[in-house]
């Protein structure tokens, strides 16, 4: 792992951490990092992947391990390989070394861990295994992560503090992420044209990440049904006139998130009703990103969205009226059913495992309006906070052909107008946004957005086939 | 999904497993398919894999569904997607859809599972919650799969019985992961001269399997370092004079695998001593597979490996005495440590969950010898079983570096020789053999074996950096 060699400054990047933990909660804290699920049988498991939480004060991916955390200090706990295992997996860096590394005080196996437990705070992993491993040495009711109490909420609200904005050591990796991520993109459009299934673009985008020696950071999404929100099917043909939808993003070793989506014809060439969508969808884009800076509530982003989409769709003839009726009756959310973006950092959704507990500022809580409830982010912004903004553009049969969807909005649709787009199914522009002191910058920026940009990278795909 | 138009030969294969199975078991039979393991958080999972014994018998990959089989029928228990789901994953097919094509007899919600488990068997599913959920619905303890007990155990035995030998629709699927596979490997050679990491050869491999729409069927192995076993790290450069072991293989969407290894020198030329040895391992791997064929005991053929693999190492001189002898004290397993090989089918390992049920004859069980403790297969060979075989030769400095080990064999290495092939740490080369009424075939032939073939296809590789 790159990060063995740079030891100083992932030693330092945690002991900062931790120090500021310590300022922020009083109790000791123990987390850990999970162990792989089985797939099909256990010694064929999915790939290992750390709790999120485990990783930002222990830094690497390690299996089967826990740290606790005290005024600042770390401790390392973990087992040393069985001597057999050595034949099978190699020679593994004996605990004390990973704690050198990470600029733990100790490191002790994992049965030194019950002595520590009294007074300490967790967040439960994902694996049930180790959950209810962490009950039993705890010796208590463990919440799940979305339910905490007591002092593990004490904890969850102290983390989601910390990892709300990002150091340096966390923006490191998280550029490397959107790096590749924006490798891959270009890669799955160039791939396109001689491309006859969803997969095969899907496949090339997955050489550049895995060739970085990365992973995908969630199910990506490779479709020319982009109606079909989180559509984790692949088998489609691509047909002439079809949009391709592409919600890729890779995840750095470390385990930190990109998330990018582009949407691109898989003739390299729009027509006019898709430009015209296509334009709307960036124009919100562009003037979300551009509104990205310290203390701008994320909501607003959110409405800025949906007015300016709304506009366009008033400017296509699509909607009939004034914008701010339109947006609060949720007109917009017709085409634009989910929220303008989320948190970004070591999850996709960076905390969703605590809940709204980073996303919603406290007090806050989700609305249940139609145009509103997917809104996975509501807080003023600081700098060090990474975000996406992802409007979209989708025509989605469960909610425009819905008797009562379309009679709450009989008067401020213009149906015949709209079949005249129905080689639109869905298009959604996806960028992961910093917000910096000064204002913002775009982690993705070197993955265009204009619809020329996006056609020529098309275009220059050969026909290999 | 492909199978989906093709659901005659479906049903009717599905009808045949479950009219031998009531056959072969009086009981009724409870499966469950299982349900996602969460990743980081709940709504980021990995990706669903079926139960692999549920898959054999419904078909299809469905998520939280269950069958029931009792007397050669099927019934399919699933629920409707919540209604909030068609926004995010599209329509999905109804239950009763599902089971016309897998010629079900009916589909119910999982809520009326429960009347049917008095007197059910079942097998124990890898992930957690759903292994508690067979155990709450059957209401009584269910082993875990690798040690059934009562009439679970004889269900297991039954339906290892069954999926010891594959049946066409199984061999239809097993071809094109082969087929894959095969493809996959000619493309990671041919990326080797332009890769620097072992992590580019493993990206284009991973393109064209995932282009497939098919999924890799175990984490695959991409290293320079083929003396650990189960490699799974990828970030090692290639350099002049390493060897890359390659053991990667695909899954169909409907679960079935592939298992195939080749080694290669990065720079597609082997030195002398490189290819000596990999000519040893290669008569090996001949010989074994011009032995299988109906009535030969598999450890017969692990046994024929040895000693070819010995011949080979006496006339290299790195052994010294009688081939019979030195295979008797297990010389060969200092530089062959594992078995010849094992089922494949479902899994990878196939049938591994029931621990040595389906891989050893009954009343046979593992050898605690050095060089026979890892054979995974030890039954008379029939026709319709799919088997690897895949010997090796490997510098595993834990083995060859043990004091009791080196005084154990002191006088049957030739030391010194043995330092002359300093630059080969492990060869293997794994093919995937269908026993056959006449003999066997190799399902994945289409690959090349021979030295010659292989840096040819490595050299084809353009030098694209």
């Amino acid at each position: 792992m790159e990060t063995y060699s740079d030891r100083n400054s992932l030693a330092t990047t945690l002991r900062d951490r931790r120090q500021r933990l310590a300022q922020l909660l009083d109790a000791p804290v123990m987390l850990w990092s999970g162990q792989r699920s089985p797939r099909n049988f256990p010694a064929n498991p999915f790939p290992f992947r750390a709790s999120s939480h485990f990783l930002y004060f222990a830094g690497l991916p390690l299996e089967n391990a826990a740290i606790y955390l005290k005024d600042g200090k770390l401790e390392l706990f973990m087992d040393e390989a069985p001597p057999g295992s050595i034949l099978w997996h190699g020679e593994m860096p004996k605990p004390e070394e990973i704690a050198g590394i990470i600029g733990a005080d100790a490191a002790f196996p994992l049965s030194e861990l019950p002595p520590r437990a009294p007074g300490a705070a967790t967040i439960a992993v994902q694996d049930v295994i180790t959950y209810l491993q962490q009950a039993q040495i705890l010796n208590r009711r463990v919440a799940p992560a979305n339910a905490t109490e007591g002092i593990d909420r004490d904890l969850a609200i102290a983390i989601a503090t910390l990892r709300l904005c990002h150091d340096g050591g966390a923006l490191s990796e998280l550029r490397q992420a959107a790096a590749v991520t924006v490798e891959a993109h270009k890669a799955g459009m160039r791939a396109t044209k001689s491309a006859q299934l969803e997969a095969a673009v899907r496949g090339a985008m997955a050489e550049v990440i895995i060739a970085h020696n990365m992973m995908d950071a969630y199910g990506g999404i490779v479709t020319v049904h982009g109606e079909v929100l989180h559509n984790e099917q692949y088998h489609h043909l691509l047909q002439p006139g079809d949009l391709l939808l592409v919600d890729v993003g890779a995840e750095t070793e470390m385990g930190w998130a990109s998330d990018v989506t582009r949407t691109w014809p898989v003739t390299g060439k729009f027509s006019a009703t898709q430009r015209d969508l296509y334009d709307v969808v960036l124009a919100a884009h562009d003037a979300c990103i551009d509104k990205v800076r310290p203390g701008v509530e994320y909501g607003d982003i959110h409405l800025l969205a949906a007015a300016t989409m709304t506009q366009g769709l008033v400017d296509l003839g699509i909607l009939r009226g004034q914008v701010s009726d339109l947006v609060e009756m949720d007109a917009h959310a017709l085409f634009f059913p989910h929220g303008i973006g989320h948190l970004l950092g070591l999850d996709v959704h960076d905390m969703e495992d605590l809940g709204d507990l980073a996303g919603y500022e406290d007090g806050r809580t989700r609305s249940d309006r139609f145009g509103w409830c997917y809104l996975r982010l509501n807080r003023p912004l600081q700098p060090g906070m990474l975000v996406t903004i992802e409007p979209g553009f989708y025509q989605v049969p469960a909610i425009l052909q819905d008797s009562e969807c379309r009679a709450n909005y009989k008067d401020v649709v213009n149906w015949e107008r709209l079949a005249q787009f129905s080689d639109v199914r869905g298009i959604r522009i996806e960028d992961d946004v910093l917000v910096t002191e000064q204002g913002s910058e775009v982690l993705t920026a070197a993955l265009p957005t204009a619809a020329e940009a996006i056609a020529e990278l098309v275009l220059s795909g050969g026909n290999l086939l």
